[in-house]
């Protein structure tokens, strides 16, 4: 199946990539990036050359018919209409951006600005195969999930859908790798001011990745879930670690916290379950689509913990959109994602 | 005044050298270390050539005589003894091990075994200077806090004290540097292993520090606190980013918990309330004695949030310690301690 | 194939299993660990989990009975005997470890100690298929190239081939990664020591990798080579650069400089010569098998610089193992190799 | 004595006070800042906040006369028109840019671009007092070394004064943490391009530090010298470690050339001749005003070797510019600067 990647140059697209080369049934045949078109693939990403003997071009409709596929890497506002456009041409499409992910229009407005396609919101699926795999199998149109909420959500949903936690009290400190904030040229995110640094942002209820938790958390609970969220920047490329702070209704040991996420994942090929005690660590998951997690129980406080660890640009992103498309196009869901961590 | 550095060559006895040579008034006279007894110490830390000419002694009682004060920077259980001697011959100790913090014996001796001179316990202050002060001030054995205690204790205190938080659901989230766990010979503090990682360990009640962070926390409150504590390693040599997640007895706005915070601090040198909105990074405190707090409120869930970063060499260990000396001695209390951050 | 990897819990040995995993025609029946025999491998090593279901076994020669090919990761002097039993039982082997490098017993002694098994050593192909591509396809003991080695020699032979070069006065300062010492457990390999830090180290003639690399540079001009070289520890996982610094006989501009490596390197897979003026980096090698090289001239001086960069535990072992293994199966060079670098 | 920094916002103009705030003598009277003018120190620089309390102001002759020396720590170009009105103004004055550094207005303007007030590159002293003590102590106007310079000509310029090595080879492999570049807001220092990267830059003679180490090498020499110049890039923030490579004209076994930085620096406080064997490193000087050096020979192929480490935002700038005032204004040269490295 031929595929392209719209937004190639961001690192979301150039992960994608990565993962595409190595896959045995897509072939990438459109490369677009509006700043870079008409420069080769490798002078662009000298870690590309010799892989992948493709030239970048400007983002244009007629390049649906060169197309059976499509992944969107573009900013958040900017995807919307070309995935319009794409659907429209016929093209089913994996969007990594947040502009179909929100079911409410309002909050997706409240929280982006204006939707530029607006029409498409209904129809798509938000693109999580362990939440969602059945509906992703029939559908055209995936709003791959965040890396934030990806990180948060697979741990935390079982114990939402089983009822065992108070839905007004999650609390999440997650901690993430400046590739989360993209190619960004800003003071912020320069090597001399990242490098040792830790610091929390967007503290409380203002980060944009707040709703899409809260809507996929609600609908596992079939109630409404509130969360706090307090996001870091670590001094690391790559990987989120997130510990969630729950309160169960009733007693809830360790032994039988982990037993609900063993259940949840028994089958699941990408989400591993760690054995008691141990703590979920990036360097496992570092290039991999694996999200590690794992459940302790403070007995003396009654405080349930949930620890997760997964690469943001893998599972996080680009991975997860090959296992949105993998299953919207019939192949294996594992194809071509089972791809050991760079360890060390 | 002379002084002596009793196991100077782990990374606390390394960083109280670092702050010691620039001390107008402490004369750094005996340095202490089993492992490397005779050798010097320009031989021992090259980064120390040239700036101190002193050569490693074993540790004697004997050594008491030559020094005025002493710093003890010995692990837990081994300093006990030492302290207890010195002590006896009369010299005033800032001891940096955990082995006179718990005021409660059996609770030591559940964390850290059998108290080798438990004699003492009864006579230490703990040593946190904005808690503290004045028992410091006429005390001749400082306990000095722990790293982590450190950075809860400071942003958590003056709401326990004013007694606007509930006491059973105390949150904390602490993220540490390597160098915390000192010049441990293990896989897991490798260059290799550590680089880019970032993982949870001890979760739960499992932490040493826990105990020593809910004994000052109850002192505040005046009532018992409970501390659900967890403890992350991150890739960077210092620093400790603290988030403590509180639930207010009433409804407390951003711009009220930082008043509390402001009004606690006001006249500390070392505790700096950042501007609204700001939030604390480890690289701001680098190298220096600052602890950098900041409140923060989820106005939706109700959640109050406390951030802090120090650096856990300085504020949290050896920086702190010549804080409590300076107060020990009658110097003032930010003699030698008033160093600008390593930034970048 | 049923390959094993005997060293399975080095880090070249867990490369050589991440490399492995991906490999269409190998299959991985066997590993070994002394030390952690009985050890589950996901287990020893979570990033595998869910990818290999093995135990670790201790090293016997009747092993050899379940494997078609063996890849020996043991340490040096360790690997020979081993290297011996399974040739003795007519199993081929890439061997890691420096046993059978030097062709010259007395070399190999007089840097490694006695020799545990030298009746092999004339029979081993020095292991860089760029170098000895058609002696490995006939050869069942490939004695895998170094990692400093690796990248000196592939920017440095053409140059040496054609005689263009001054063969007195080859200078190669290079700079490596700290997997690149394995899992050692010595304090300046701890996160606290090599964060931010970098040093050289045995400095002069007195690293390892001299004579190896002095052989196959000898072999490459035909005439006696003598190297200077100085190795740097740098504060990065993985990766070497390196500098290769050489008087040509007569005038020899870039372009002619980058002509003789681009000839040298047309049909060559894994070997990339950058675009004129474009210079190796670490990142766009990573957890790849490419060495990219080019080559400078400094044409006031005279001097001719070459540069090169490649990840240590691939293109310098594991990649590089892989792909003799490769060869001596009769598989295309490239199976299992073609991965696209990690960037970012 | 009242001092200015002109440029307090960039790297450097940072360092600079935190170095001045612990100077017993300078007292920081005016900081200027062109983006930032108006911003309070602490609100521009959080680390700042608590140690000093000024106003960030755009730069104005008028500044001159509310202070008795200045340090301009501007870019190429912008410095020079200040200086100049500085200078006129009667202010003695330590330049920390290129623009007063070469003696010779023809190679300035080819590297640089034309020169604003060329009228007194005649009479600045270049600002390394080992190099130039005696004439510093007499001008008012210090054009402070570069510092890849300052890591070259340390180890260097005694070889060359004793004319014990040849002019023509001189080869030079430096490697430099990020922060040397400045706050440059370009993908390649962004934290995830630079982390476990490294990668040469500018090779051969088109750095612009190449004349600025001719012109002092030469004036050691007596007799010109060319050099061969190759900077990397290190993912660190500070430090410089720089390899020389020399021809000796006769044998110089490395006890012997050990001896020859021993003569030349056994009275100097800041240049650290290590041990026999012991190689610099980038954390035993980082954050101090220490270059550590030694020599090195590989006697098989004749080689010496000299190797410095240096943080180059002190002894390679901001330090080396306080050695220089401290020497211009009377004071004891090493006042304000014996600071023990940050160590770990």
């Amino acid at each position: 199946m031929r595929v392209g990647v719209f937004g190639a140059s961001g690192y979301t697209g150039l992960e994608l990539l990565r993962i595409l080369i190595r896959h045995p049934r897509f072939e990438v045949a459109v490369v677009t990036s509006e700043q870079r078109a008409g420069v080769k693939l490798g002078d662009a990403f000298p870690s590309l050359r010799g892989l992948l003997d493709l030239t970048l071009e400007a983002s244009d409709p007629a390049l649906a018919k060169q197309i059976d596929f499509a992944f969107t890497a573009l900013p958040h506002s900017a995807s919307a209409p070309t995935v319009a456009a794409l659907r429209k041409a016929g093209v089913p499409v994996a969007d990594l951006s947040a502009d179909y992910r929100l079911r409410d229009l309002e909050s997706y407005e409240r929280w982006y600005g204006r939707h530029a396609a607006p029409e498409w919101v209904g129809r798509a699926v938000y693109g999580q195969p362990e939440l969602h795999r059945e509906e992703l199998r029939s559908s055209e149109l995936a709003a791959c999930a965040g890396c934030y909420p990806t990180s948060v959500l697979l741990p935390l949903a079982p114990f939402l859908r089983a009822g065992l936690v108070e839905t007004g009290q999650v609390l999440v400190d997650s901690k993430s790798g400046v590739s989360g904030a993209g190619r960004k040229l800003e003071a912020g995110y320069l090597f001399a001011e990242q490098d040792g640094n830790c610091l929390a942002y967007k503290v409380g209820a203002v980060h944009r990745h707040v709703p899409e938790i809260e809507q996929e958390a609600s609908l596992a609970a079939g109630a409404p879930v509130q969360v706090t969220f307090v996001p870091h920047l670590l001094p690391t490329i790559r990987g989120i670690a997130t510990s969630v702070y729950l309160r169960p209704k009733r007693r809830l040991p360790a032994s039988a916290a982990r037993a609900v996420l063993e259940a949840a994942y028994a089958d699941e090929r990408f989400v591993r379950v760690l054995p008691e005690g141990a703590t979920p660590s990036l360097q496992s998951v570092r290039g991999s689509n694996f999200c590690d997690v794992n459940a302790f129980a403070d007995e003396r406080t009654g405080s349930l913990i949930l620890l997760s660890a997964l690469d943001n640009l893998v599972k996080g992103a680009s991975g997860q959109a090959v296992q949105c498309a993998n299953l919207m196009c019939g192949f294996p869901e594992e194809l071509g994602l089972l791809e050991a961590p760079l360890v060390p």
